[in-house]
């Protein structure tokens, strides 16, 4: 793999806002709401999106370093391990984390969500619509 | 928003190769095939992957550059402009693109996929499995 001209950095546009910390069960945090703070500068970013969307939560695993390329699923060393590509694992060669949630509230620039995965302070990369192959168009 | 306390940097795991240039209709990209080359020295992070699985691919997209927060959905400038975080626009904050596919095969580190929207040459930073909420388990 030739190294690559593009300089890859990227920049926290908000940040999650929960009671959640790395010993929370996953469960909790799927079930519960969390808010997402966005930067105030962009929140002109979230105009048209609709209370009840389901959206892409592209965030940054903070607490995670280092990875190996196997892994046991869930850190469960009953189970055999698995390429890390086929694992949610915040322990991967780029520590970007993707959860879809449901928007439930909006207010300015605060959103809340339900489902999301995510602990208290995770920098928020980018909120996207899910991927379009589950609509019925393309748009937008 | 605080200055980020961390180094978002991100490295290419693998590269995109297909005949797709920005000129190629997106309904083109969806319906083909598109080769995913890892990075050899990553090639046992595929183990466990199953041929027909649905993925998320994780790019950058680096012939973008510069975005508005407000956008025309997909450049049409007869559609009234939305929130860039409403769209899957390439012109974004952080211009990470994220796709669903499906794996059609699977050769060392070489990947076959279908559904793939990113040009030849695209820089991959991630793959994953699909968002959990849509499956009855949460596994992996």
């Amino acid at each position: 793999m030739s190294p690559s001209p593009h300089r890859l950095r990227l920049r926290p546009v908000g940040e999650v806002a929960n009671d959640f910390d790395l010993d929370t069960p996953i469960d909790t945090m799927l079930a519960s709401e969390s808010r997402i703070v966005l930067d105030p500068e962009l929140e002109i970013g979230l105009e048209g999106l609709e209370l009840g969307a389901r959206i892409l939560v592209v965030f940054w695993f903070h607490r995670s370093s280092g990875y190996d390329l196997l892994q046991h699923p869930r850190g469960d060393r009953a189970r055999r391990k698995r390429g890390v590509f086929t694992l949610r694992s915040p322990h991967r060669p780029n520590p970007v984390g993707i959860s879809e949630v449901e928007v439930t509230a909006i207010e300015r620039n605060v959103l809340t969500v339900r489902g999301l995965d995510a602990v208290d302070g995770t920098p928020v990369l980018d909120l996207k619509p899910v991927p379009f192959d589950r609509h019925e168009s393309p748009d937008p």
